[in-house]
């Protein structure tokens, strides 16, 4: 298992919603910026990526919430490279409390996309090694998303302030999207605690997608199912456990 | 004039957008954190103003921008209560980076709102002492903003992670809804240098906006106008001249 790389932060007014607790893309975006700081320090920033004409991209979350970071307060946000195989890279992030409370934990999986032909490149070690993880052959599958029997939708432009430097909507903007589809009601009484979510292919600034949702019923809590569809093809599907805040 | 108050800020990718220059509801969203910082400091923060059933809104900025801060630069906010009237107060703010070269300067206009009546209250010096700003009999009144003549005009709903944790629109996104009507092309090839921005009512959460804007041909760089409204009526007015990247 690779190093561990963290940072502090503290969690502004402007990076919370009404709840006074911070905004799932926000918060994906700040874990983001801590695996990017670590490249850096590594000399495996973008500049080193790109000379093998290859891009990170991230194809999957499993975040699991004891409860969100909340408005003033000081957190640390860790990265930690775990594991990777020929094409995945399994990376860890913990958002913990200044006295070491855990608030947040996700497992991610990156791969290599070759830019030109938008195809997964194989894991090199020339990228991978300073990072220290482990080298596994097991491939690693996150938990099955369930179908939608029924859902609702609800339509979204992508934003010139969705795309990202290398013109790609960040993966931070779909929750977003997921999180918009459900009403105040919904999101004032309920917590996400586990979102399992999976990118399946590239959003595109100018497209406009389409945010597909149900309530499952379930004995304890709410689960919500989610999908990203454009023209009926999947790009984007999550499931979200809640608790009562 | 009273003190100032700075903060270091160090520009993060998500901060920013394709060009890799700070986003205009982001620089905004920062300047004022640092005011309710300097606010906090002064031991007049939300909880101070509650007390007397009142809470500071924004009614305009005049922005000039040299250049907006860019990607991984680090750079110093800095707020200073200037002058204040019976009802309005004079707050300017600048971004310089590390050299001390001024990057943005931003005049804004600050009154007490009145919790209930959603009315204007008079500043009183409960509040305003500890900022050591000048006391002016003057109102100080910014350029006017022309009239839209032959405006286009593009719907956007308020989300969720529009409103802030007082329930309000936060002033950051309405320069999203500004930005977003004009296309990419003039986004990547224009960057704003002025702009000059009145808040006229309170856009509330499930509203759905208008965002109208034209191009005034001029001789040198780019004008827009723009306007925000609900059904004919007026919530926002602004001006922005652009410079080419």
């Amino acid at each position: 298992m690779g190093a561990k790389y963290t940072i502090p932060h503290e969690v502004t007014s402007y990076e919370c919603d009404v709840n006074g607790t911070m905004k799932l893309s926000t918060m994906i975006a700040i874990v983001i910026k801590v695996s990017e700081e670590q490249s850096d320090v590594l000399n495996r920033g973008s500049d080193f990526t790109q000379q093998f004409g290859v891009t990170w991209i991230i194809t999957h979350y499993e975040t699991f919430i004891t409860r969100l970071p909340k408005v003033n307060e000081k957190v640390q946000v860790t990265t930690q490279a775990k594991q990777y195989n020929k094409y995945f890279c399994y990376r860890d992030f913990w958002i913990t409390t200044d006295s070491d409370e855990e608030l947040v934990h996700i497992e991610s999986i990156f791969s290599l996309m070759n830019y030109t032909t938008r195809k997964i490149n194989s894991v090199t070690d020339e990228i991978i090694a300073p990072f220290g993880s482990e080298k596994i052959t097991k491939i690693k599958r996150p938990p099955k998303i369930g179908a939608l029997t029924d859902p609702k939708s609800v339509p979204f432009r992508v934003r010139f302030y969705d795309i990202d430097s290398n013109h790609h909507v960040n993966n931070s903007v779909y929750f977003n999207w997921l999180i918009e589809a459900l009403d105040y009601d919904f999101l004032t009484t309920y917590e996400p605690q586990y979102i399992n979510i999976r990118f399946d292919k590239e959003v595109e600034y100018g497209n406009q997608v389409e945010s597909l949702y149900e309530v499952v019923e379930q004995e304890e809590g709410k689960k919500t199912r989610h999908a990203i569809k454009i023209a009926d093809k999947t790009y984007c599907e999550a499931e979200i456990e809640w608790q009562e805040r």
